[in-house]
């Protein structure tokens, strides 16, 4: 086995404390990656307090990972010893299912395994990049274009491919109107990206207080959502709308924002229902749809996509001693845009 | 200005009683239709009982007319005396926006003018079909093939292209599974539509009293929805689900039944809001839409494709004095599959 050092909560709730563990000898078709960077993701935060149920500790969370080959099993091809690599949300799938054979392993019908807060196809529960090392199937590994840094990079691995893939998938790009609700950690990849794309983007923000950082990340418009008169001026002029905030809104209010045949996508997972009028979808064929990261294929993609036109995330690179202070800042909104680990900070 | 006896509604969910109107002279490119029978719609009873708002009476309801040309304005070019033709849900829009450039007039930003309970260009409120004569514009009126019968072909202007309209749009065809929710008036078109289409269709039925029928109409699956078991068993399931039904339902429990990129879509206006859980639309990348009857293009196209394949609704031809009995039969589902006026009994 491999000994690893990282940072984990050891029951729900709990602070995240050092903690050691074991990983796999690499098979195979394993890769062995040395963890230079992980991005802190709200998701990180829903599972170490077991928002959504079935959490198991002791639980080392992470699945924003960049970092370097630092061994290979004897059957990998695709990388080598060196090689600048990163690791996105889930580790394995059942690589059979039709959603598998689609390269659309996020939505697995076995279920993915995912990057920590699984069990992998080795038995053992998977644990995330909240650590020094990483033992995953190369062909889950994704490669890191060289010209961007591994830092900014993390963070492209969910919150990036979170956005690239909606907006792919609905058509985002010259012509198209494209509304980035709530500009936070994904927002601000959307932003990027709609625009990196050819979209003319819009962020619509609670308030004004972020309009030119918006600006200044490629939005074409910015409007705060608490003026009524944002919801009546900009009435059917989007095509596609993407929601990437979790609190409470007014659903219908945004569907009317859509054009004829526009389609309001979630990205995240509002606990509460969402309550839809009919005549809101009928009068328009509006949709509303649901979109979760993004496959291996297309994550490469996507990753290829920023190494061309040199986008990473907006970040705030802190120790893992201070990964607790950083949870409570991003519940207090307080980050532009991503905290990102750096793991060197493991051997202070 | 042109006599024309219906049956109409003076007030507000009062009954219907005979009433006598006029219609415009026609104009230069207006066609006048002696109707000879005309479907009843669900619709006529919530807007008869002003359910929506904004009703206006008196109100002489009806827009699954069918009939013959009786007279035509001197630049009407597509009908002359004696075709058989039908008029639907609206007999204008404003001809210039997107919606009516792309041939979807019923989207028209600046709204269509609706057959009835609406006021023609001629400033006139509209009055629909429950009546011996109407005047429209040639570019409103559709043509019937000549296999058609004129009264089972009447439920095409609405119940068909409600239907054929999303089944469209949403790409059935041969090796696309499509549910069909509920067995009524417009969800039987739904049935025959999907099936002549290529599709592979189920029906999705409260109970399974309708099986029989549904079976005869085409559906290659019947499952009653009051039965837990269906839920479990039809997991992941279909490309497409179209539900007809206004009553409540547990619409997770259906989103659930999408496959991948599975879409569910609604065609009636429910009058609450519908609690969707986003995780039943990110889990698959699933959307519920909105589909509202079809333009005049579609519409034409669907009773061409109807005439080719004898599609036509399957109706109980009752005479005008009835009506009020009818609807209370519809309220109580009472019908298999529309009620058909015959409006020879206006002179009785």
């Amino acid at each position: 086995m491999i000994h690893v050092k990282g940072y984990a909560a050891k029951n729900a709730k709990a602070s995240l404390v050092p903690y050691s563990f074991e990983r796999r000898e690499p098979g195979d078709n394993d890769v062995v990656i040395d963890i230079k960077y992980c991005g802190i993701c709200h998701t990180d935060i829903h599972q170490v307090s077991d928002e959504w149920g079935g959490s198991t500790f002791p639980m080392v969370p992470g699945h924003e990972i960049t970092g370097i080959v630092s061994q290979i099993g004897p059957k990998v091809t695709r990388y080598n010893k060196g090689d600048k690599v990163g690791v996105g949300c889930f580790v394995d799938s059942c690589r059979t299912c039709t959603a598998c054979m689609k390269n659309l392993e996020q939505y697995c019908t076995a279920g993915m395994v995912t990057t920590y807060n699984g069990v992998g196809k080795d038995g053992i529960p998977t644990q995330g990049g909240y650590s020094n090392q990483i033992v995953v199937d190369e062909n889950y590994v994704l490669r890191i274009p060289d010209m961007l840094s591994l830092d900014r990079a993390a963070p492209l691995l969910c919150a990036g491919i979170t956005l690239y893939s909606p907006l792919m998938h609905w058509n985002a790009g010259p012509g198209k109107k494209i509304a980035i609700v709530g500009l936070g950690g994904i927002g601000h990849m959307g932003v990027k990206l709609a625009h990196a794309l050819g979209a003319e983007v819009t962020v619509l923000s609670h308030s004004l207080k972020k309009q030119e950082d918006g600006r200044k990340l490629g939005a074409d418009h910015f409007y705060a959502t608490s003026d009524p008169e944002t919801f009546k001026k900009l009435k059917g002029y989007f095509d596609l709308i993407i929601n990437t905030v979790s609190a409470e809104i007014d659903w219908n209010q945004y569907l009317e924002l859509l054009t004829l045949d526009g389609s309001m996508v979630v990205v995240g997972i509002p606990e509460k229902q969402i309550p839809v009028g009919s005549f809101s979808l009928v009068a328009g064929r509006r949709s509303i749809a649901g979109s979760l990261i993004g496959g291996i294929k297309e994550t490469q993609e996507m990753l290829d996509f920023c190494g061309k036109n040199n986008i990473t995330s907006e970040i705030e690179v802190i120790q893992i001693q201070q990964v607790n202070e950083a949870y409570k800042r991003i519940l207090n909104s307080d980050v532009r845009y991503r905290f990102v680990i750096d793991l060197k900070s493991l051997e202070l």
